[in-house]
């Protein structure tokens, strides 16, 4: 099938894709229009799809895959396409990851995998805790994407993110005998399960207002403090001030929103390690997109660096 | 009454201090001895009390006031006092505020400012949870100081600071009337009062636990929380992540251990008389011991400026 | 009456507007033409006058209020009118208020109230500079923007940053009694006098070549060296070192400016409320472009913060 | 057997130590006399032994191990040995890791896990460079410390660190397929293999001329230069420009002294493990010599944080 | 003759120029193109030379010097050329340097100059590297710019700027008889040669691979190394240490990628100098195109600021 | 004749030095004495001298020559001399550059050096102001010392560094033909000539009320202010604003107290050659105490570096 990618200015495009930005106006000539976005997992374009009804609007919301029919076009320096025809798709039969970057694990088996390492939480406060909260934010919690925009800005980029680093906090725990397996793979779990309150939306990811205003770090030791509540576990205990630090110091350093730094070896691992997984995600998205021989994009959230394709 | 400052080296010292420091040792003669610091308002010097028993640790505890004969002496280079005779005096009879820096306004007169200051809280969520915290936290909030070292470190150190920052407020706020007074009043009340448990003691103030891994930021949040479900306040409302974001913000940068910069009106101008308050107060303190015509020791809080007293 | 942001893209637009930019000259077809920028108190839109004569560009210099008759329209993604009719309003029936933001206080209104503050100033060499120096750049000081962009970028805007400024110096230093009140406030109306000659226009304010080349804080200092030798005040005495301290001093940081940074505790706390009532002007302006429940824009002088509206 | 930190003030002490400082001098009083610093695993002491010949000299030079008889003393403020008698132990049988920290991985145990990681260096510019280098400086690698100070400052530590960082590299190559594991493993083997010409002595460590002058990274790049050419190995090829990049900048950042900053990901990713391995090595060492439910002392390399052992 | 800056929009244009860049393109008419960019000392120009042959690519490669005739035109804001023919000139008459800016001195001259200036090298590895290394990227040299953009980013721009620190270090040199004038010289003859191998091409410049991940500052020690290999010149001497020290930091700061910090005088001095040459370049070229009594654009390479001509 | 430094713990001393602090004080028994500080060119010395009466104290004050006998003692881990016996000598036969450091240029032969550099200054407006300047502060001008601590900072060292910087400014203004000369050296000769009243003494340097609240930048600008109102030179022309630039500006940064960064490229250049030579002066301070093939003690004003003497 073809991709968005591969058409040129002029080309006729006929194609499947998704729907990420949808906004109904009123143009100058006082006609409706949707001004909308279209994706493929190649890139994106805009497009006007002109004399919108109301139901229209509804048709072609966000999240809608379409068979798109148009001509490309140039409009002030950057492509666009003129839409013939626009027809939804049946959501029933479409299969979402041929549009939008997914996380390469199923939902499913990641469910089944955190169940596994739940197991690996031998103190028992801990354990109710994080169990508590991936319960009561189940479902954001295996659809939200893990930034707006960065690493594992994608639908399950969350739950794949953390997935990943439990996995090195298993192999680290492993090597270095003197780690608290199971506090760092509780930290692990709960470090940015605040982003399913601190963002909205999985496809056109926006700031909360609580996320905008208190932070994905505070919003979580919030959930912390009532799941200690709800669960009859004493706040003061050693076992949750500790618990409590590591999603408070994940960020590492106050300038990057941590209100403390690490003072526990496991949080500094923590944070040495959400480093390491989001570094090796930004770099490898650039490196996907780059010719070998030739150096990426620069990445924004890795300094502005590009990065060499061998 | 003659002050510890009086007294030069080889001087027999007679005089009335207050234990600030006391701890029992074992000397390596296989005696216990305690080890103290006297403090009036005029200084502090360190004296050892040997042969002490447990009776006497327990008699000479931080806090009491004594009688202390000794002779003063240079002992590795720094002032000591060796001490001929230790007697506690009556703590019902002493004056406390002889021998330590206290709030210049007497406990009972704040306690009443507080009052008419809550009244100015219009707000009902708001309201209620001030009301709710000074009541938890009364009898810390009253005796506490409001640092470890820098400013207002001394009893009541924590109220007094407060009630300068309100009343600050209280005229910012009418002089622009864009401001929420409700707000930063309220914001202004709930700023610091994590501090009493951060920090404990108000002799020798040191932090906690929770205060060393938490910080005060979030363990005030943390409070504000529970008061919320206590009081059976919606916490998703707008008021309630205002009034949060209004203690997250106060520390005005992410380096100074805010995990959120200030977002809101009110919550900059509370930073900014944060500022104000503190760098009179630890500026004042400094001009005090300086004669005039000549610069002050230099200033840590005051990025270590020495000020010039006219 | 309409304004600016009233019209949509190919409206007839029919208004009134002030004159902000105007440039004669050139096109590539051989004809004159001048470039204008309209604004009133809703927004700006520039427009090309053609075919204009030398007297056009005599008649429509900036700050002249004009009746502006044309279409509104795009040109290189940015919206323009393009000019039917042009015609003068009559200077001396105009409002100027009603087209470009003033001073919300009268200019008569503050002239008296600087004539009171003066009084505060006890100190006879203080006293004397100060009005010295509010003659001898009277006109100008309440005139002057107190900034080219920033706060206080309006008519009369370093007045009334100015008296702002007092008042808050006046209810410090009466909450503060260690404070010099007159000094503080002496320091407060000189602080910012040299943008008088750092800065020229009020429309269209640019730095001149000794603003670019000595900066407004070295200009004042000038001019109260020059002042004291007018005046026979000497220079080396204490007032006179400490006065020049205060606005030398105030930028607070050497990087923003300051050759010395606070030394004097009044010298601290002017610069803490210049930083206050710049901040507070600052944020009030951009809330009062933003709808309630929504982020301002991001404001520049505030590191770039987006405020809330509630 | 006794430890040094056992002894109180004015204690006899008896126990057996390595010679860590060692220098003859000349007193006041005409004699010469060794001012010595014992160490044992539980700290140091320092001691002079008085009337030494330079036969002394020679039998108590740095490494020795020795029965150390004498009086634990006070001077100028610290804790010193008043020698009674001092007798060197037979270094046939003395076991050296009693006395100092030595990697907790036998020598020839490491040797042999080289070996294999070897192997796993499947191309073979690199194979043959990383294995002419690690012939070439065998002994110094496996004898040196990793630094003067902070992380990895003993015997051994060199390869111990070095091994640590190849085991994570392993792991997280394993874990993510987009990473080339020979490049990795091959950086890492090589990384700080400058260090053994950077620094000079395994138990009173000190930069040498070329380390002060050049630094660790330039050095191993000048190594690896050499080895290629000698190899007849292209220097152009972008094999040997990856491994010497990789090498090159492994501190991360350029004030931390590497000239390049990391553009691979297998760069980026050794960066990463460097830090991560040196961080759990610094906080472990400080929490082994801290009570459970304290905070360790401050470390340095740590940006001066103290943790908490629980 | 007339220059680029001459024509205004809408005029016919007809002027020789060199062809800056050159890249053979299909347009989306399926016709194929050369998008070119012309140069001469007043400034460039882009322009489109249609239905381009492979034989005109290869024709109007980046250097040729050309006879352009067409119309100044205006497209998507920017001025280009609207070709109407094209014609290379012969590159044996034409005069480069009357369309690009090169060195202000002779290449010729250059040359003599440093055969007299490496006599004043009076060390022997010195002399030797120096001469040695002089002669293998002898070409390069004297044709390559000193950088990409910033300063003496012209052809021959490197062998200027290395000329003119030579003549500031033998001045100093003779000012300050402590400085070891032969150390510096050589210091300064090599400090930017690795720039004729990080960066490529003289007109339109770009970093090599080996720039790129290594650096000019590590090239060119490693071709200190290789040259000392090759002349039998012991790299463990303190000669041959200090020399690659004094190219090594030349740059005076980690953060902008020195290794190792000025550790000798004579390195202090170079770093110092070449910050002196680069400057005075840079502010002379900016204030070459500034109007007297006017400010210049502001310039990348001193921190944008914009500098006055008088 | 012997030297402070040639002398060991418990030697006898007899030399001859300077007193460089001299403190009348009353000892705890009751008695006076003299607390002494003695240098001479290898190094200092204190000492006590008891019973002293007034006469004493004004017959041994800061910068009298003394014949001192006594012995070399350890007290409190620094070294001093119990006196045995002090005499002053004969002020007019002394000779002092034998006792402290002076610039190696005679008084009088910087005097006339000057002269012949004014002649260089051929813009009236700036030859006037320097001359007035030279000729108001001569003798304080041919004294002082350039800095408390750091660079220049003996007797004479203001002159001297300023005649290097001149000599510096001759040179490159020669090589550099768009560098206006005049300009460059006006600014040398003003550029620290604030010091002699930010600055007193010259053997016990300390700042003065004016160099402390004002700065030397800001006090060499109101000398130029009040030479030009003396000379009636129009302070607004483009020269006297630039001269004042000069000034301000050399410092080079904000953050190192320059009001204005340079905007004129003489303005950089006076940076660059002020930061050159006072460079070269402290490294070369630090080399002339330092054995060859060692590392120099560390440089405070050289960011704490270590240079390597060979």
């Amino acid at each position: 099938m073809p991709k968005i990618i591969d058409y040129k200015n002029g080309d006729q495009m006929s194609l499947e894709a998704v729907i990420k930005k949808s906004d109904y106006r009123l143009a100058k000539n006082g006609k409706n229009f949707l001004s909308l976005v279209f994706e493929d997992k190649s890139g994106q374009i805009p497009g006007k799809f002109w004399d919108a009804s109301e139901d229209d609007a509804r048709r072609f919301k966000v999240g809608t895959v379409v068979q798109l029919d148009g001509k490309r076009d140039i409009y002030q320096g950057k492509p666009q396409v003129i839409i013939n025809h626009l027809g939804p798709l049946d959501s029933n039969t479409v299969d979402m990851s041929q549009f939008i970057q997914t996380a390469p694990i199923k939902r499913l088996d990641m469910e089944n995998e955190f169940e596994d390492i739940f197991l690996e939480i031998t103190n028992g406060a801990w354990n109710r805790v994080v169990r508590y909260l991936f319960k009561k934010y189940h479902d954001q919690f295996f659809t939200s994407a893990a930034a707006k925009v960065n690493h594992h800005d994608f639908q399950g980029g969350l739950a794949y993110h953390t997935l990943s680093m439990v996995h090195l906090a298993e192999k680290i725990a492993d090597q270095y005998p003197q780690i608290d397996k199971a506090l760092l793979i509780a930290g692990a779990c709960l470090h940015d399960l605040g982003k399913t309150i601190e963002l909205s939306g999985t496809l056109d990811v926006e700031y909360t207002f609580e996320g905008n205003m208190l932070g994905h770090i505070t919003i979580i030791d919030e959930e912390i403090v009532k799941a200690a509540q709800e669960l009859k576990i004493d706040l003061d205990s050693e076992d949750m001030v500790m618990l409590r630090h590591m999603v408070l110091s994940h960020h590492g350093f106050l300038e990057y929103g941590s209100p403390e730094r690490p003072k526990l070896l496991e949080a500094e691992v923590l944070h040495d390690i959400d480093v390491l997984d989001a570094s090796i995600n930004m770099i490898s998205k650039a490196l996907d997109k780059t010719e070998k021989g030739k150096f990426s994009e620069r990445i924004f959230g890795m300094d502005n660096r590009a990065f060499y394709k061998h």
